[in-house]
């Protein structure tokens, strides 16, 4: 394993150590906010940047026009025989308000105790610049990577990812590879480097009840109609039941379970509970009976309202009956669950439950499935063993309750799996303001990352 | 019963009947509306009207200053030995908005098809004022009435009667009466002149449960913590069974039953079920099972949710676990029902139902309960007298579902009953564009006021 091409790459990136924080400090101080069409022009710089930059280190580039933001592509293909990876992130970030939350300007990468502080500093930009210097490192010094690379950056992540699936679809033969990598999730701690192997998916809907065709005086018709409030609450009453089994016919049918492995090990997982109820602002957990917490948010599928309204929410009394309620649903699916099933499963549920004089408009939202790796692929063995070099720890092996909806995108289109290599934190302030990123983590995950190419390409 | 002081004093009215139309234009002319105080001015002047015309009628009056509008008290006590009534009624009219959905501005009556329009032409000017007509007769005519009165307008009715109670209590020995008598419900239908001698009362309640501190993202977090909303909607939903019946413990203890002579003539009350669901634009009526849709509306108790709201309830998905839930909820009481003792129940009932981690905020806002006639008493037998005469046709005896709660305040404080004896129709557009009121059931409300007062003497 101390082969001398590698040792060379991992020598170059110590030596220009400088020059890679130098790079990243240049990207962040670009405001790509895709949301925002006054950031139009920033976003494509930033597009523009990193395009460059895959272009100085060696790769065969392009800038790909969507009807949104641009996307970033990048090859090299120079190592026939060997597989071919895919990496995916994103140059685009969230708005940064509020502004004046924020210790320093979003927009000017200042370093302190060791982080650099910027909006996209972890989410993606650092995690994804990894990959840029990795490659560079290689190309740099060997003149050669010992894999086939491509690279696939957006710029419309924080705002639905709209244009990239089609985009796959056009480019499928051009992306055809044998594993994504992705840097874009978080270790498990402070130094304990993680690989996630499982996402949950979701579906998402929303259902709204009509009843009277307007607000109804409560005294006057009071108890001869059906309330739509009180039909809403009594069907979403009733998803679940008083151990926190969601209700739905076959909604666990093809829930993949847990191995007996899989629950031994996250039960060595470090984990707080007082501290995580802190976190969340919560004085008790609650959840489906017979699940830890994380095995709950992990690997257990869900039913959450996030959303409801209905009739009269201003100050004081109203005596309505109200013309129509409204419920915003969400259930996180895992492993072997299907969307379509799912949501067609609810919708029946719901339908089963209307009241006479009620009529129920039901709305589907886009959904997507879990994801889940394979735990003995050759891939994964090869991810841990360059994470261990970069980091000098083993990594452990975590899901994430979230949904990272590239990833089974990937898996639908290109049939890969994707390896979710997080070097970020999740005490890295993403979305929020003073988003973060260790310049530590930084410099590791760009070892784990040249050492990722080597490591699969030998796996 | 062909007595000549009242054939004078109805003769008296049939003379000056277009006076009494005068009268009232001019008094609707007034825009009292009590709850804008832009029309503080306006609803004054109301007030001062309806005192001058007692005056001149023949009563000793009053303007009875409160913290917010006048009370205006007028009395004739010249009867030794005959019943004291109490004549209540309201000077202050709703809010006309919106303006543009009139034909004729609110506040210039006008006559059309044989009705009055205006703001308040049924809700109350036009039904009270044909007690001061009635007196006006008798006292220009006779001189004298067969009874002893009171009347007492007040100018708050609309925004909540927020200084009656305390003005009643501070003038209890001055009101004291023998029975009450309030013209602001309707008829059962047009020709069918009725006497509403039941009505519900309510309790109204805020159910707050609040969850984690902040929104939580659904995807990281989701089963880990109770979602403030769905356990809301379990609450709420378990408030009735399938059938519509309650489910607080001990909600129907102490429910007064229906007589069968009750629900027989209840069932012989034309009733369109067609023309119902239309006007409340629904598709099929739901309610406890058992019951008639009048008596569900007029004699049983209900709970209802008039306004609900959690979470993100904007356009699309999104994807947290909201941090609290809101719902208001009424109940309607009917006759036995003790507010306190339902609303306890109700709260008992949500508290033990609240799941780890929810704390519940439960909120009371005033009640009362509910009020029902005695169907035996002379009084009641004098004005179905008095309105046969004055309409041509024996009243029907009906509740209705809403509250007025004066009713329960005169129980209450003066110990007394309330005869409701509504001139205006259910079509009459009270708290909408185009109020108005028939200039025929105005004149039959007069002649019955007039008869009112002599069969009340003689009871």
């Amino acid at each position: 394993m101390h082969n001398p091409e590698l040792q060379a790459a991992l020598q170059w990136n110590e030596r220009y150590a400088a020059q890679s924080v130098e790079q990243l400090t240049d990207l962040l101080r670009i405001p790509s906010v895709s949301a925002q069409s006054a950031h139009h022009a920033d976003t494509r710089r930033a597009a523009e940047f990193v395009r460059d930059q895959l272009t100085t280190a060696g790769l065969k580039t392009e800038l790909c026009e969507t009807p949104g933001h641009p996307i970033v592509y990048g090859e090299w293909l120079g190592a026939p025989g060997a597989p071919t990876v895919m990496v995916y992130g994103h140059y685009d970030v969230q708005p940064p308000d509020p502004l004046d939350k924020w210790d320093t300007p979003p927009f000017e990468p200042t370093v302190r105790n060791g982080h650099i502080f910027a909006r996209g500093a972890t989410d993606d930009k650092g995690q994804m610049y990894t990959h840029v210097r990795s490659v560079a490192a290689w190309l740099q010094t060997a003149g050669k990577l010992p894999v086939n690379v491509k690279f696939v950056i957006e710029g419309e992540e924080e705002v639905g990812s709209n244009h990239l699936e089609l985009w796959l679809q056009e480019n499928k033969e051009r992306c055809r590879n044998d594993i994504a990598v992705v840097s874009d999730t978080s270790q498990y701690g402070p130094g304990m480097p993680a690989i996630t192997y499982g996402l949950r998916g979701i579906i998402a809907c929303e259902i709204l009840l009509h009843g009277p065709s307007k607000d109804l005086h409560s005294g006057v018709f009071g108890g001869s109609v059906a309330n739509p409030a009180n039909a809403l609450a009594r069907i979403v009453g009733e998803l679940h039941n008083e151990e926190g089994r969601v209700q739905i016919p076959g909604f666990y049918d093809d829930v993949a379970d847990l191995t007996p492995q899989e629950r031994e090990e996250w039960s060595r997982l470090p984990f707080d509970k007082a501290q995580y109820l802190a976190s969340v602002g919560s004085s008790e957990t609650w959840g489906e009976t017979g699940f830890t917490t994380l095995e709950r948010r992990w690997a257990r599928p869900t039913c959450d309202v996030n959303g409801m309204l209905s009739g009269y929410t201003g100050e004081g009394p109203k005596t309505i009956i109200p013309s129509w309620a409204m419920a915003k649903i969400t259930c996180r699916l895992v492993p072997n669950q299907d969307a379509h099933k799912i949501v067609t499963a609810l919708r029946q549920f719901v339908e089963a439950r209307v009241r006479p004089g009620i009529r129920l408009e039901f709305k589907e939202h886009h959904g997507c499935p879990a994801t889940v790796c394979d735990l003995t692929s050759p891939y994964m063995a090869a991810a841990k063993r360059a994470i261990e070099k970069g980091f000098g720890k083993a990594p452990v092996l975590i899901r994430e309750g979230g949904t990272i909806p590239v990833a089974g995108t990937f898996k639908e289109i290109l049939g890969v799996d994707t390896l979710l290599l997080g070097w970020g934190q999740n005490t890295d302030n993403l979305h929020s303001p003073n988003e973060r990123f260790s310049l530590e983590d930084y410099q590791r995950g760009i070892r784990a990352s040249t050492c990722l190419w080597w490591e699969l390409a030998g796996k």
